[in-house]
């Protein structure tokens, strides 16, 4: 068996490496030999993505029941741009080494790399009308090499289309190397053809503003340090695991606490979440089959021309992977951290790595469980623990920490802290910003705006076969005094059942707390007879605030709704499209077209739920010129699921029994001896 | 001045006790001494509370303004039972040691204290009424020993009035004294004549369930071991800090990273903040003047007799600080631990003291803030700390984690974590819940049920004199292709002036994500030239599910709307009303009497917020037999508040700039030297 795992990936691992697992993300080896293999046929191109076609989930799921079965193939999945702009979508058979799709696209441009955006700034700097409007706003012609620009993907802009690949330049000054260039934004906004390689057009507002003349406003050492330093009265506190971590790692599945998670990473979508199970005394129960933030979007509230074109969306457009971090020890993450690299493809066909793109890594997660029996004081307490698997990526001025959370009590989490700095407009001493942003610093705008991600769940809730239901609590019937509410208290969950995809399209209701239950209804709990299920419970549900047939509306089909459901087909990953730059949303691409079919059944099938959260972002002062990180989480809690609490057997910290208060016997006191009480008043010192 | 200040506490200060801050809660003597003064004039009575009559807040101000004026005078607010169970309202004057006020209240119940709570249990053991209704359900008379029950107040049942003092008794039978009680509840419920010290009544049921056959359902180590005993793989995260807190600790002030705050504690709301404040640069501003958990509600969902009566105050009927745990270090909170004590009066008239009630403690918050800049990597990583102030308390079969957190950026955050037993009824074999409640295990029916919290916040925003707006994010005007909104995606924070009481009786709006701001409107912020506020965000808002002209609507009147605004009065604490139990509604107390001239003007004037959140709990197997902890949360968060984000001066973990980058010239690198990484595949292991 491990001879026949061995053997079909023998043209790519030799010696003592294990093959691949099939969810794990390509090689750098691997890419480079599908470089290689197109190189032969296509000669010289410039690549855009190559990553891993995660095999059909039919035959992944037989995999995973069976693993003495072949692997299943390892396929590249590649976008390149050929001269003249030409995109192609291919896949390579690694293991034959063939290339068995390739397939030119018009009027489609693949996401923007980094290597892509580095190039915007160094055209603009050099480029005579843009050094004219940089003269215009009060930066001298002769300093170029202090303005800076953010490209960003032109969004849609209907005056140039799809065909040219174009990147709009938001513009920045930096008086010195070291400032912050967001405190001095410029009001005109370049135009750029990545075929070209020049600016095309500049977009120049009616009002003009000038660059601003205020102070700069930083963040860095030298800065704090001429306005007094830093704070001194900070003291350390030190995590440490003298015997190790708690979990195993297996290639790239991780074992802990009952779970196992495969931990994945694309491009775009950073980290994904793989075939995810629990160790239920002894049966290990599927969840999930796949997790992930499959897409987001960040609409901008300013009306005003060209301001509409910003709504990045930051996953399609950009890649959540591509733009990810490289971790440090200490600093993003404390205590004993397990990180994985990530595989890249560059422009050229080299293959690139990101150390330390994914952190992983355990953390004390407070009280799990406590009671304590006021007639006795017979009490447990017992502490919790989570595992958390999280990276970190920049998109242009913000920042996205990621963190995927496994407890023990089979809660899966998803957290999500915003950082970073504010996207910021110019604008004049005085101005009104008329409610669209707020005035965050003299000169500087910053924009309302919208964070909203596209959670992707495929729930494998003891099987694939699921069915989702809405869940409101809602008031019993009948008025007080009624015969079937006497009292008028009756309360319950009312469950809509979504049999079919029309009505599966929904939107949050605060008011009736709503969640939403995947469920196996062809297993129930043999206490509650209920089905087996995972609830979404999610609270930052704001909806699209942009209108119905606006741009970003159009192109953001996802968006509209809190959730969508469609059968599962290996095809649907991005719900705003493959390719997002440039849609022009007519027609919408993902989510639209695959909902398009209302009367589709979604009830007892493997179905894929899609879920937008975020917040709505109304700036000010207090996240400028760095903003505190804003968090905002969501749960996927078991219910019915369990026969009873899986965290029993979670050793406590103290556990004492009636029995053992009454006869003063021993009791269970496994109190952390590290832990040290504070001398009152002395502050500083421990006793 | 300092003599001033000992002078007007001599009487109960000597040597070197530094006097009493106004707002400590009173000490054993201060409680001893009060004592003593009643009884010199009243003789043998029942105490039932004794706790600080804070000073009126005018004066506390003036005071706090200038702390060499003299110290508001020491007054205990006293409610005792006379004979014949008539109940007093009393005010005793400490420093003069005059009782000030003494009244007598008709048809009034003060709260159930712990010892109230005892003796019904033994009582019920005895009553041969009961003893009969146990060998009905099963239970042999001569087991009566291995009764128990949780004697609740017994809410409000018109049969019975609010004259006499009752409590309703839940019953549970353990057939070993080690079994949970929960798992085994009886279908009967006795009525508890506190005066008289009997059963006066027992409520039977139409359809009858003998107590349940099921094997026992224990978290007891025995119980774990038997079942297999506990997981091993979970290796210690120790928390240590070698320098000590960050924090300073003067009589009940808390001095931690700007902050100040004055931490008081009674027996109703258990933890008091009084005159919050942040050290702006050197300017003490005030922002919050109390913050406190005012008032809370369960009520359940079940419409037949006698579960309306189910829906417990838990802080008005028995005291979160009555109720409150003495912690434990290493259990309850890891770290370097600062604790405060609880004093309180018992029924005889002595002082009594929760040791450790509450716990005050760092803990490391992760990232706080971090940027990276794309093209030239300069980077920031700040990790963050934040400052819990806790305590825990039991409600019978509940636990309530109450976190009163503070961080460096300005916010306060309120985390409370649900935990402990599930309320359970009987049910048959093959029974139908009918909705109301989820069979969590065999014969143990745990009805639906809501937690309602209320949280008074006595806004102080640079002054006393605040405006509360409303806040939802709202699409701007005009259809896509309008003048006003040509794209269409324009939005704005729509607000909502408070300006009359009436106004502010409002819910919480999950599509419009809204907000409320507590303003100053006499101070704007000179960058946004928007009003100093801070800003309530609060997502777990569901609105009180039993209808309108039910009971608990009547009896809970503070919990009909997510918020209401009041003028501040020294006199409105409890938004059910001072005495709780066996309150009938009619009419309602507390909040709606406050609200009744809905005409009163809440605009730039001294204003209190009363905010209802909380959580709808449909149970499951999971939940039980012990539940793992439910967080819920919310923000108060400083919306231009302050000019810049506040805690820049926090030291970085890591920060380089573009010049040191360029010139590979010294960057700051502080990380944590304590973080290992994890040897890959070993698991077990750091290197």
């Amino acid at each position: 068996m491990a001879l026949d795992r061995l053997k079909s990936v023998t043209q790519h691992f030799t010696g003592n490496t294990p093959p691949p697992h099939p969810f794990d993300p390509l090689s750098n080896a691997e890419i480079e030999s599908a470089v290689s293999i197109i190189r032969k046929e296509h000669g010289k191109l410039h690549y855009n993505a190559i990553t891993l076609k995660e095999p059909p989930k039919k035959e992944m799921l037989k995999w995973l029941e069976n693993q003495k079965l072949p692997l299943p193939t390892r396929i590249a999945d590649v976008v390149v741009i050929a001269p003249g702009g030409k995109v192609v979508d291919g896949w390579v058979n690694l293991q034959t080494g063939k290339i068995i799709k390739w397939e030119s696209l018009d009027g489609v441009q693949p996401l923007i790399t980094m290597e892509d955006l580095q190039i915007v700034e160094h055209v603009c700097r050099k480029d005579p009308k843009v050094i004219e409007q940089c003269v215009i706003s009060g930066v001298p012609a002769e300093d170029m090499h202090k303005v800076f620009c953010d490209p960003w993907t032109i969004g849609y802009d209907h005056r140039f289309g799809s065909d040219v690949r174009l990147q709009q330049a938001l513009m920045y000054y930096r008086p010195h190397i070291d400032d912050s260039q967001y405190s001095f934004p410029l009001d005109f906004c370049p135009i750029f053809d990545a075929g070209k390689r020049e600016i095309i057009h500049i977009d120049i507002p009616e009002i003009r503003r000038p660059v601003s003349k205020a102070k700069p406003n930083n963040y860095h050492v030298d800065a704090i340090q001429k306005e007094g330093g830093y704070r001194k009265d900070t003291k350390p506190i030190n995590i440490t695991q003298p015997e190790g971590v708690s979990f195993k790692v297996e290639g790239r599945v991780i074992d802990w606490q009952n779970w196992k998670v495969h931990v994945g990473f694309n491009y775009k979508e950073g980290i994904v979440l793989n075939n995810i199970t629990y160790n239920d005394k002894g049966t290990v129960r599927p969840i999930f089959y796949r997790l992930s933030l499959a897409e987001m979007v960040v609409p901008y509230g300013n009306p005003e021309h060209p301001h509409q074109r910003k709504h990045a969306f930051d996953l399609g457009e950009y890649g959540g992977g591509y733009m990810t971090n490289s971790l440090s020890l200490g600093c993003d993450c404390k205590g004993a951290i397990h990180y994985m690299d990530a595989a890249f493809v560059n422009r050229a066909g080299d293959s690139t790595t990101i150390k330390n793109a994914i952190c992983i890594h355990e953390e004390d997660a407070g009280i799990l469980f406590k009671h304590t029996d006021f007639r006795d004081d017979s009490c447990i307490v017992t502490r919790g623990r989570k595992l958390i698997i999280s990276h970190i990526f920049t998109a242009a001025n913000y920042e996205y920490c990621v963190y995927w959370i496994f407890h023990q009590d089979g809660t899966v989490q998803l957290e999500i802290k915003l950082t970073g700095i504010l996207n910021t407009y110019a604008m004049n001493p005085g101005e009104d910003t008329k409610g669209w942003g707020t005035e965050v610093y003299p000169g500087v705008n910053a924009h309302n705006h919208q964070h909203l991600f596209c959670l992707r769940i495929d729930p494998n809730i003891d099987g694939p076969n699921n069915t989702i239901f809405q869940v409101d609590a809602t008031p019993g019937a009948g008025a007080v005094g009624s015969k079937e509410n006497p009292f008028g208290n009756a309360f319950y969950a009312e469950r809509t059942k979504y049999t079919k995809v029309k009505q599966a399209t929904s939107d949050y209701n605060g008011a009736t707390s709503r969640t939403w239950d995947m469920c196996n209804t062809n297993k129930l709990n043999p206490y509650s007879h209920k089905p087996v299920s995972y609830k979404l419970v999610s609270r930052e549900v704001p909806g699209l605030l942009p209108k119905e047939g606006s741009l970003v509306w159009k192109r953001a089909g996802f968006a509209r709704h809190a959730v969508h459901v469609t059968q599962y087909d290996d095809k649907q990953l991005y719900p705003a499209g493959r390719h997002v730059p440039q849609t022009s949303g007519e027609p919408s691409k993902g989510m639209p077209e695959w909902i398009a079919n209302g009367e589709a059944s979604i009830e007892n099938t493997d179905v894929v739920l899609w879920h937008t959260f975020g917040i709505t972002h109304f700036p000010a002062p207090e996240d400028f010129p760095i903003m505190p990180a804003e968090p905002m989480t969501l749960l996927l809690r078991p219910r019915n699921f369990f026969v009873r609490n899986p965290a029993l057997d979670v050793p406590p910290s103290y556990c004492s029994t009636p029995s053992q208060i009454a006869g003063k016997s021993q009791v269970l006191d496994a109190a952390d001896k590290m832990s040290k009480l504070v001398v009152t008043g002395s502050g500083a010192e421990c006793c």
